[in-house]
């Protein structure tokens, strides 16, 4: 599908008791949701009231980020989980981001999930369907958003949760439309105008050029931003201004894919 | 106040990982609110949501049992906790039991603090106010269940919380109302007999005779009773029993207090 | 190589705070060397302290049994940890268990990775080989037990590390001298008096029957016992009976691989 | 007793996992003792290898700096623990380090307890007593740094340790020795010179002009710096100039205490 309108997303939140992480405040004026994480890879309590807080005061929908139970590996390293366990720390932490929205009037928007369970959730069925089923039994109405064109959305939809698929703006795709692993030459896009047209293409017209030259068909409702550091905060607002220019609609989620 | 009506509870789902603890199965019969606790000072998704099952099963009512982080010392240790931190961490624990609720269709229906955090909140204002907004916050029609006539019940009330007056069966009171501190003789009422008796009077005539002999008004809307033993079941069984023979009706919190 | 001697180890030490697990003093007597649990997958400081002492006062054999960091999943959760992540986690849970020898005037005896870690430590070479790097560093007088055969003894001799090869009295072996997995039928030996022989003939004769018929020949320098319950303390006593009565001696490790 | 020697230290390895903190790389040229966080309140086993290592490549001596299990207050809330648990966790910190020491060939120094810890143990006997006991029995040779004149340096003398008197060129002092609260006016020293040259004075003479004027007797063996922003970077370094100047050595504590 071709858009006129798209969502930008970056992981708030991240910060946990004494230790700072992340440019919050920076990057929150040019995205239009906030990925907050819960407290399993990163996140503490306090820091996901000001998180969410902050989503408000910036009217930024906010959005669960649910990790593996590993705040030294942040969430990054795989661990063998069963499905049951999987499906119940999704709900635990869905569950906890939900009360700070209650306590500030909002509801919950969508949910993602964070680093090895992102890439887990986008290959394998069995922990798929849990997320899914998670959030469903938790909300019905919230947004799964996840590797566009994954088996994530796939095993989301079939539990008839609404979808959002998210593109990546500096990395490079294959012919099967998935990324091109980090360990590969030419996996992350260097040249920020370039991956500004990149996304350009992938909102419009609904498709990627693949590191092979093949043109993939890709369906971009959600570009994934940063906040970790001032280069990525430059990009956030160079690829809103420039979307902004060509037209396109920075809109969360819920308006993206109703 | 007098009442021909009561609510038993017990703390539920404490058991954590490979570990178990608590004999949650047969104690369930004999109350009609279940604590829950939250995942701070016991418990783990997947043990969450088994409870919050066995507790939809046994049609017993369902609320959040959070308590301070600290795993190893059971909750039990006193933390220097500002009020900031321990409301974000009562709002936190409260949505995670609440996401397990909502997949098992039913309403929370109360919150009792743990350990350290229950014997903080009945007696210094700032903490009893923190857990008081946590709660109103997220839900106001939580039930806030607390030490009887302590400042966590007065300061929920202010907050415009429904309160629910928490008395204990085996332990001895003072003149003004408190608890014989464990560390004095005769804090506990080791004759079961005598504790059936106490109880009863504390429900049906609303005063507990205190350790000095004189008669103290109490309210008595729930019972706190214990899972974590043979001896703890067969006690509730025989309180559940003489109640019962009493005329004295076992009824959810909410059904207690409405 | 044949022995008339052999060591019966077991995992002790696996307590945490207010959970209690396994009964350590029930099954002491019966073992030469013991695993002591070091906080990461299970066990605490005052745990580990205790367990030490509990060791010293039976004169059993001390040494550590590292874990991934996964109390929840009591680390039998693989985790997709790096070679250097996983070399510092093992030097830190040694050192921990060191300081409690040293309060007790002993020496360490041995390392023995705990359940994820045991199993990838066995056929994952840059992981094998990290652990045995992390031993030698901290001391090389420590022996590293591991399953016999297993690449973990292969590195661990490499490195200069005395190695001790572990057997299991109760588990069927494949033509490979790997165990058979826990997920085929015949996996586990249910009849006591076969599990008894099966060791008496590891010990003694060098060899295993494989659960195709085939002798094959095992290294068994120490047999793994276990205290999680009557049934288990039981065996343990049996075998430590039958084992005498054959003439073989129980000796704690160092005697065992000198 | 005057001085012509100090040691300088300051709290290095308190990263943890993705969350960096301290410009450890910038402070420890400045720095003859570096107090190394042990993973409870701040630390993972990875941070701590690094962080030896960074000592001894700079020839900087290296000391244990264990906190309460507090990874999101930063050790810095007070916990009621029991002097049992105390020991046992000051044991099980020690011991962690000691292990990236032996690995690295170097003998550990000292120890300094953190935050909340450190607070306590300047004046709860019971909780001093725990941790003098704790590291003498790991090592009687190692070396606890605590507040001059406080009853931690008491109760490890009696226990047989050798002590270093730790003082704070920012910090005012009261006339009984002990330090302004950092509630109070002027409990912190904004400008640096001064800063200096009490210090050089505290060093030197013995003595620190209280803030009621009363020149108060005051070991000190050594001076807390922090590494935790450029402006303390710059003190650090400043301070290290300035006490050379005036011919004091900056040495490490063994060579101050011995």
């Amino acid at each position: 599908m071709v858009n006129m309108k798209v969502d930008l997303n970056a992981d708030l939140g991240e910060s946990f008791g004494n230790y700072t992480c992340g440019m919050d405040e920076e990057v929150i004026p040019y995205i239009s949701s906030a990925n907050v994480a819960c407290g399993f890879h990163a996140s503490d309590p306090l820091v996901m009231a000001q998180t969410v807080r902050l989503g408000v005061e910036n009217h930024t929908a906010i959005g669960a980020h649910p990790g593996y139970p590993d705040l030294v590996g942040f969430g990054r390293r795989n661990m063998a989980v069963s499905a049951k366990e999987l499906k119940a720390m999704v709900q635990y932490q869905v569950g906890a981001l939900q009360a700070f929205c209650k306590a500030n009037h909002i509801k919950m928007q969508h949910v993602k999930p964070h680093g090895a369970m992102y890439n887990m959730a986008a290959k394998d069925e069995k922990l798929a369907c849990a997320i899914a089923e998670a959030v469903y039994e938790v909300d019905p109405d919230l947004i799964l958003l996840g590797l566009s064109g994954s088996l994530l959305i796939d095993m989301a939809k079939k539990t008839g949760l609404k979808t959002a698929n998210e593109v990546f703006a500096d990395r490079a795709y294959q012919a099967d439309g998935t990324l091109v692993p980090r360990s590969k030459d030419g996996a992350v896009i260097q040249d920020e105008q370039i991956a500004v047209s990149r996304t350009i293409q992938m909102v419009k017209k609904g498709f990627v050029t693949a590191i092979d030259g093949t043109e993939v068909p890709i369906q971009a409702d959600s570009i994934c931003l940063h906040g970790d550091g001032k280069k990525a905060v430059l990009f956030a607002k160079m690829l809103f201004e420039e979307l902004t220019k060509e037209g396109i609609e920075i809109l969360p989620l819920r308006k993206v894919v109703e």
